[in-house]
């Protein structure tokens, strides 16, 4: 894992979705973005529970596809997104959601100085390879 | 599917990943976001031959996990997407395009005008209806 999440090699996982699928769960994509700096943090996948939740409370809630469960962001580590809006695709089968942080970034990975990062796209792939762009602009 | 594109009434396709996994062909979410205005435009699938050619032609392609063939964006609509930067994610299973279009959008339904929509979040969640936010800003 930390070879996937901290090295330059690009390693994609393309069977992710196949897995999410066996989960058995009905869920969709949701693409979290900051509402303020526009900068997208994480894709996570949410079902009728997790935006229930979500609306109710008024903090980002998915569904973990790994640990098949409802997540509710920052529970545990503090990390919490609130939610701006919530956006809904032409075809309905994919949601946005425009968030706010009220913890230390979204990533569960941590930069060189030991703070989480903000976002999980922190990565960017140029002639094969996978090159850190955290800590500068996004664009 | 003119009511799910056009109508304010919430009816999210959960099963779209059981669909996209039944296709049989390994695929990641791929968030495509306007690299300049940072709105985020659409969600779509790659694989790695639509990801090698992005890569070699410059212009974003995806995988149609509804025709199940190679999607070169804008091959026949002219809404074509030129790839400013490819982002990875900490776990190597999705992937942020981050692009300039060289068309009129990216959406494929059109707007009360007939102009295609930039964006296919062109719908906002409230109060569990939902309310076109289109032409006003993202945020």
């Amino acid at each position: 894992m930390k070879e996937i999440e901290e090295g330059s090699e690009l390693r994609l996982d393309f069977t992710k979705l196949q897995k999410v699928a066996k989960t058995g769960r009905p869920v969709l994509p949701v693409v979290v973005q900051d509402a303020d700096t526009r900068e997208v943090l994480v894709v996570a996948y949410s079902n009728q529970e997790a935006l229930e939740h979500s609306l109710k409370t008024g903090i980002a809630t998915f569904w973990s596809t790994s640990r098949n469960e409802l997540w509710i962001k920052g529970a545990t580590s503090g990390d919490t997104l609130q939610i701006v809006d919530i956006r809904v695709n032409c075809e309905q089968n994919s949601l946005l959601y425009l968030v706010r942080m009220l913890g230390g970034g979204v990533c569960h990975t941590k930069d060189a100085q030991g703070h989480t990062r903000k976002t999980c796209y922190y990565r960017s792939l140029q002639n094969g390879k996978l090159n850190f762009v955290e800590g500068r602009s996004p664009i």
